[in-house]
């Protein structure tokens, strides 16, 4: 039976003579063989791998400059054209310990991806869940379902699965965003599928109103539009914008400083952006949240199941990641993978922002630990 | 046993002879005197009331004058105190047809509740879900669980069941607005819990910021405070205000005029008010909802099962329930009952503002009818 | 205007000078008139009797002779016939506080359906919920959705709203049993609908095997048929059969015996019918459970929000609700209101049963109290 | 940076001049050069292969014969020791193209267990979901939560996630059982945690009573026992039993036969394991369904997205993957992947049952899928 050729012996890894492993005797080595041939693993050889105490991820924290990212997308917007086939200009992460795969984490995928100006990136639709998130520029419309919503700095944008999409830049200049996607996550559950779109938008897609029909229909605070109420699976809010965004960690901060209830620890204002359907998470497999850290502060070592991806929106600060330390500041990206402790210190250099305070940006894949009953989280204060 | 006397004699009900009813002879005369000594009725002289082939209401649709209804509240500002034991200054729509209990509908509480300057209704809770609108003036706050909200005119004020809420009129004249209340319906199923709070507010209850907490915390589309969230059991957004609910109705008609989905008819643009915790009705057994039509415009008669109380906001009208039909002015409040056809046209006058379009606020008990499978809708052009 | 007519005064309600109400002074004796004019009602002179501390019932406990119901039961077998119009032989419990109307409960109807051997009760379907409970006899098919149940001894079928359904009686000596609905409540939000179905059964619905397609398909613990999964809004499972139910009680009093968990109180087991689809309630207004209480045991008063009844199966015992108390042996029904405590003796005598344990069925309006965030419940043992 | 190092390169893939891959002038060469450097990948190379226009499994439909698993088993039983460290005597099913890792498909584990007689495997508990079928043998105790579980033929015993277990051997022959779990799902997501119990069972814990304590709580149809209600996350039923299960497939083949509805298509009965308290999958990440196909038929070719393991438990047959086809009978076991077409033939043989049925157990990763809303599935009769 040729394809057992393909098995990698499970014998070096009885080698050693751990716990709960028995010496490898000749007969052993004979049932061992048998096992091979036969496409078979012992459970006892590799229990300690498979089913560990705790989380340990295959894939390492890492952090991404963000001027080198672009550095890089530039010199792709002069060298390779956007069309059907390729379908985006996106240069993804590509974790250190995951063996060349683009994935920034075992189940996300983070990309720049790159406009010039007057360029379109085709319309397609795919079950992979998206979104977009802006830390600098303007002038590109991403068109959902043939309406045309405008990016701007702190906006996010999110693309739910299978719903229609393209880009047009506007613009006189190019403009680069971030793409978050559940792309290695169905990539691991097999559950894909894609379909090309038109090839050309429709002229009034290419440069619309200053907002979005869904944001004129879903865009306003505990009021749903009743003609549409039950009509869409994903958000139909295509845009959380920055003014909504900071008037919100603003607030916290403030009410904070009152003596009241709004921060998740002190001197840290946390946002998360939900379906104004159903309030749960925007995304079915991607949670998407938002982090003001005041000037000074360092946050509480906290862990969860699951991994995220940060992009520092402003301000500048130091990321510790267990034995792992950053410093970072606007545009960088960095990951923090299962059940690894994270710290934040936000520290305002001279170029920073008026307030000082160190804004991030996180996605993570909390949905499906949350709606598998695998999620947990600790902070060090915590008795888990 | 005496407790018999208490029971109504069934018999004068059997005297004529609908299909189904035996004709009664001496001898079914003596059974149902055995009935009635036994606490006992027979369904087959009582079904064609008990279940008829679609909801015949038990009340009438009626209409009172915001003017008339504002002048006798104001006179009960002059002769009647507000304090502890009686609670509230609020004087209740009392349908003609259901025997002057104060019910506006068979399920649901529509009162004017009036504050005189500087006073205070005292602080209480209640298993009663409540809100309030405010059709003019403003000055009030509601102090909700210690939050102090001010209302003004277009705001919606929810107040789910069990929490702390007192007011505090802060202006230097009256003010009055809608008190909405499930009272009739927790009257009928028993299970109202209710307690005595502080006899007095504290002096920063008195008169808070321009925005309160809750709003703060809440008040922004899309966005959840992650240090809230699953915090509460009733909506934590405490004021849905105007300037939020006009942009919503504005934008659906402007989506209507560019060829865009948005009004639920044409010239009828309809918002629900949600608990931005899951999306759904803003109180566990209201619904409440905002039109706004256009000048000319006449909606579709529309039905549906259970009970709805409307409040003109702006705008004049004429409003036709079944056979009965009324003009209305800002201010004024009809009832429509169960399966009651209800028809809305829109007739600008002079005086009104200048879009020239009636907006209405209204409130039902949709939420019952709809947890327990017994919500249904029909449109005139429907096929049910 | 005339329909004020019909406004029972409010004011001799505020003759007595409650706290909280003013002294009726001229003046004020001028504005009530007015309100009664305007179809008003002040919340100071109602608020002590609508907005109780806690749940007041209208209505009273009491108990009905199962023999004394099932004699003039067969005296109207022999005097009104069966058939469209009156449409059951349904003879309904009247509380003694209700005014004479064919309520169990505020929200519950319960009455005693008797057949005569031959009969058809007439097809029809409505949105009202109800059962069958069988405390004795055999041989009525309930034929629902087309699919005939046998009824027997101790089984329970639910009939959620708006299926068809009809009864015939197969045997050759008339059968009685327990009718439940929701019909007062329905009453009250005013949601109903009804439709006649076909005035005659099928040949193959008189009679049909000894169990119900529903029961073939549905009747299994844990497992669901996939080509039904979906299907249906209401309970699938259309009888719950006795030797199930039984099963069920006396396994928790065996563990219980072992030492392990699996009774509510010692000596006291308690079983509820579920939805397979869902596991919820069984219907969507209506709670059924099923009691078994061993000879000598009394149970901790208990008391919760809404209204139960309660028909014994098997066994004595006596009833304490509050300060009303009674003897009850099989048949017996009794109701309990809105947060009265509830105690319960099992009282062996010569003729029960070998177990000598106190067998109770149980229903009621727990599901629509739960739904709407109004269930409480105690025992006397806590501190709520 | 050396960590660059172990990003493999992409510039390979882009080699050949794919649609949408631009030619590999030396400037991109240099720009492939600078994203390695970087730890980035480039979107339009990879495209092809990340977001398929449709599921393309990197494993292989698969099949193993019981008989050669059962013998390798049993000189493990010899040779190899059940204890901590090493935990369970299982050998996994490892797809012949998934690199030799013990996954059956990608996201489920298979394995044999195999425990001689008077052994142990040790108490522990995990994040993973487990079960165990049983297609041969008896005399096996399964302990969980304390609660001794008998295990026989066609038995299917759930274990939820973070519940302690042991089994133990009281019979006088070895006995060996299917073991499932999502091993490779939660590999792939790291959500892992793991923890050693007891070093020892107690006495009464090695061989129970002929039903378990949960089965006598939770395996009665549609009844719930009260006391228990809301206390478990994960299924309280632990052991579905063969001679429901039997009872169930028989009744919808006898339905079909008498010209109702119950079988998925003719001759094909199918039922699934539910938690009896929410009515949904058994397992949180795990479907369990069970197969009778009635002897001469052939299965519609059905495709759904996610993938299954099957055994045969009785009969034989002809199974279809795609391209692939094998022979089963008793015991064997084979893998289907996402969108892989499956038909099934029942080929009775002399020495199947009487009967001639083909019975199949199945399980699949499908609650993952659905509660991301990525399950789709298809009949070769139906559109998409």
């Amino acid at each position: 039976m040729s394809e057992a050729n393909v098995v990698t012996s499970p014998v070096s890894l009885t080698a050693e003579d751990r716990p709960g492993r028995p010496p490898v005797t000749p007969e052993l080595e004979h049932l061992y063989r048998g096992f091979e041939q036969e496409l078979l693993v012992p459970l006892w050889t590799e229990i300690g791998d498979l089913m560990p105490e705790h989380p340990r991820s295959a894939a390492q924290p890492h952090m991404w400059e963000w001027r080198r990212l672009l550095d890089l997308a530039a010199r792709a917007g002069d060298l390779v054209p956007v069309g059907r086939g390729g379908e985006r200009r996106a240069i993804a992460l590509a974790n250190p310990s995951l063996g060349g795969r683009p994935y920034a984490t075992p189940t996300l995928w983070a990309a720049i991806q790159y406009l010039m100006p007057g360029e379109d990136a085709p319309e397609h639709r795919h079950t992979q869940n998206a979104f977009r998130f802006v830390v600098e520029g303007e002038g590109v419309w991403t068109v959902v379902e043939r309406d045309p919503v405008p990016m701007g700095r702190g906006d996010f944008l999110p693309q739910p699965g299978m719903h229609w999409h393209a880009h047009h830049n506007a613009a006189k200049q190019p403009m680069a965003w971030l793409d978050g996607l559940d792309i290695p996550f169905q990539y691991g559950i097999e559950a894909q599928f894609f379909d090309f779109g038109r090839d050309a938008l429709g002229e009034e897609e290419h440069a619309g109103p200053a907002l979005s029909r869904s944001q004129r229909l879903w865009g306003h605070p505990g009021l749903a539009p009743v003609s549409q109420i039950g009509h869409r699976e994903g958000t139909p809010l295509l845009c959380y914008r920055w003014v909504d965004t900071d008037a919100a960690l603003t607030a916290q901060l403030e009410l904070e400083r009152a003596g009241h209830a709004g921060t998740v620890e002190p001197g840290h204002a946390l946002v998360r952006y939900t379906n104004p359907t159903h309030a749960g998470d925007v995304l079915a497999t991607i949670r998407a949240q938002f982090h003001r850290i005041t000037a000074g502060t360092e946050t509480t070592p906290y862990r969860e199941t699951g991994s995220s991806v940060y992009q520092v929106f402003d301000g500048s600060g130091r990321i510790t990641v267990g034995e792992r330390s950053w410093s970072v500041t606007r545009g960088d990206l960095f990951v923090v993978l299962s059940w690894q402790p994270l710290s934040i210190r936000s520290e305002a250099s001279a170029s920073d922002s008026d307030s000082g305070a160190l804004d991030l940006f996180q996605f993570s894949d909390a949905p499906i630990l949350t709606k598998l009953n695998l999620f947990r989280s600790r902070t060090e204060k915590d008795n888990r």
